[in-house]
C-alpha cells in the first residue's frame, strides 16, 4: 500500500519528540542549585530513565492495575533519592522535579517538520506518558498535536497491542492508514506488527554521547529519516 | 473559589461550538442536488437531531453496550431515509452524508475566541461525538484543542458523571479547576454537580429560528456569556 494512503502520523514522543535527557540533567541542576545539594546529575537522569521499563513492565504482566507514567516516575525518583543520599526534600518539591518531563523541550527539527505535516495529516501522541504529562508538555512546547494517543488512553503501556490499535479505533482509522514515528526500533517493529506504517527517525544523542541503541534501524521500516524535515519531505510535504 | 484557578476549559461542541443545523442542512441539500432528490432538508435535519438524545439512552440506561456517536447518526440517518422516503442510496453515499457532522462549522465568535482564551488555559472538547469526530472537525475548521476528551474517552454519554470527572482525572486537575462551557443549562448543571466551573454560552439560533429553550442561562452558573469573545473576556483574556 502507498505511503499516501496514511492518514496520521502518531509519534512515540519521548526521545522521538522531545530531548529528555538533557532537559531532565537542567531540571535536576536548578534544583540541585537551589536546595544547595551536589550530585552527579547527569548519572541521576540516566538512573532514573533506567528505572523506567522495569516500572512500566509490572503494569505490563499484570502485577499491578493501571498507574499512569507520572506515578511511576515519582516513585523511581523517591527510590533515586534515597539512592544518591538526598534527604529533607518535601513532597512539594518531588512533585514539582517530577515534571520536569513535563518541560522537555524539542529537538530543533520538531517545530518545522510537525509544522510541515501538520495540514496533510491528523497529528497524534503515541506516548507511554500520560495525557496531562503529554497535554502540559505540549502547551510548554508548541507542539501541535490533534489528538492525545497512547498509554492512558488504552489504559496500558506499549509495546502491548492494544495501546496501538485503540489508537487507531479512535481515529476511525485502519492500522494501515496510521504511521508510528519513533526512534527506537522496538517500538516500531510492535507497531508494524499490528499493521502500523513505520517512520524511524534517529536520534543518536538521545542516551548521551555513548549512545550504543538505536542509531541506525534494525527493521524494514516504509521511511527512515534523519530527522523531522526529513521524514516531512519524505511523506511529501 | 476564584476563576483565577481555573487550569482547563472544556467545551460541549454541537450547538455550543459549532452551527450543526445550518451545517447539516447544507450537507443534505448538497446530497439532493447530487442525487436529485427533493424533500423538507430543514425538517430532514431537526429529526436526525431529534433522534439524538433518544439514540444515546439505551446506552446510557446500559440496555447496549458502548457504541460511538458516528454510529448511533448512520442509524438515525438510516431510520430517516426511509421516513422521509429517499430510497436508492448506497453505503458509501450514506457513510459520506453521516459525515456531515464532521464538517460543520464554527459559529463567528469561536475562532477568536478560543486564539485568546489558548495561551492561558488548556482547551478540550468534553464532547459527545467521538474522537475520530472530534478530530476531522478540528481539522477542518481549525479548532485549536489541546485535548480530546468526553464521551468516547469516557466510553459513556453526558450528563453520566463520569464523563465529567474521566475528563478532569485525565487532565490530572481537580474537578474546581476546569470549566465546562456549553449553550446548553442541563449540561451545566450535570458537569457543576460533579464540581466543575461553569460558561453558559446563549446561542439563540441553535435550533433554528423557532427555538424555545436555552435562551438564558437557567442555573446559577459562574460566568454568562454572549458569545466565546464575551466569554474570555470575562475570563480575563
Amino acid at each position: 500500500m502507498p505511503l499516501t494512503r496514511i492518514k496520521a502520523i502518531t509519534f512515540d514522543v519521548f526521545g522521538t519528540v522531545v530531548d529528555w535527557r538533557n532537559g531532565v540533567i537542567r531540571d535536576l541542576r536548578t534544583f540541585g542549585q537551589t536546595k544547595e545539594v551536589t550530585a552527579d546529575w547527569e548519572s541521576f537522569a540516566d538512573s532514573w530513565r533506567a528505572l523506567y521499563q522495569p516500572s512500566m513492565d509490572k503494569v505490563r504482566r499484570g502485577e499491578r492495575p493501571w498507574v499512569r507514567l507520572d506515578d511511576l516516575h515519582r516513585e523511581s525518583l523517591v527510590t533515586l533519592l534515597g539512592r544518591f543520599g538526598i534527604p529533607g526534600i518535601t513532597a512539594t518539591e518531588i512533585d514539582h522535579l517530577n515534571r520536569a518531563w513535563h518541560r522537555l523541550d524539542p529537538w530543533p527539527d520538531v517545530l518545522p517538520g510537525l509544522a510541515r505535516l501538520k495540514p496533510r495529516y491528523i497529528l497524534a501522541t503515541m506516548s507511554n506518558g500520560n495525557v496531562s504529562l503529554m497535554v502540559n508538555m505540549a502547551k510548554r512546547a508548541g507542539l501541535p498535536w490533534d489528538a492525545i494517543l497512547g498509554a492512558e488512553p488504552a489504559q496500558g503501556y506499549k509495546p502491548l497491542p492494544h495501546v496501538y490499535l485503540t489508537g487507531a479505533r479512535w481515529l476511525d482509522l485502519r492500522p494501515d492508514q496510521c504511521m508510528l514515528v519513533a526512534a527506537h526500533n522496538s517500538d516500531l517493529i510492535a507497531a508494524a506488527g499490528q499493521g502500523f506504517r513505520t517512520g524511524f527517525v534517529v536520534r543518536p544523542n538521545e542516551h548521551g554521547p555513548n549512545q550504543s541503541t538505536d542509531l541506525k534501524a534494525d527493521g524494514d521500516f516504509d521511511v527512515v529519516a534523519a530527522d523531522f524535515l526529513d521524514l516531512a519531505r519524505q511523506l511529501g510535504c
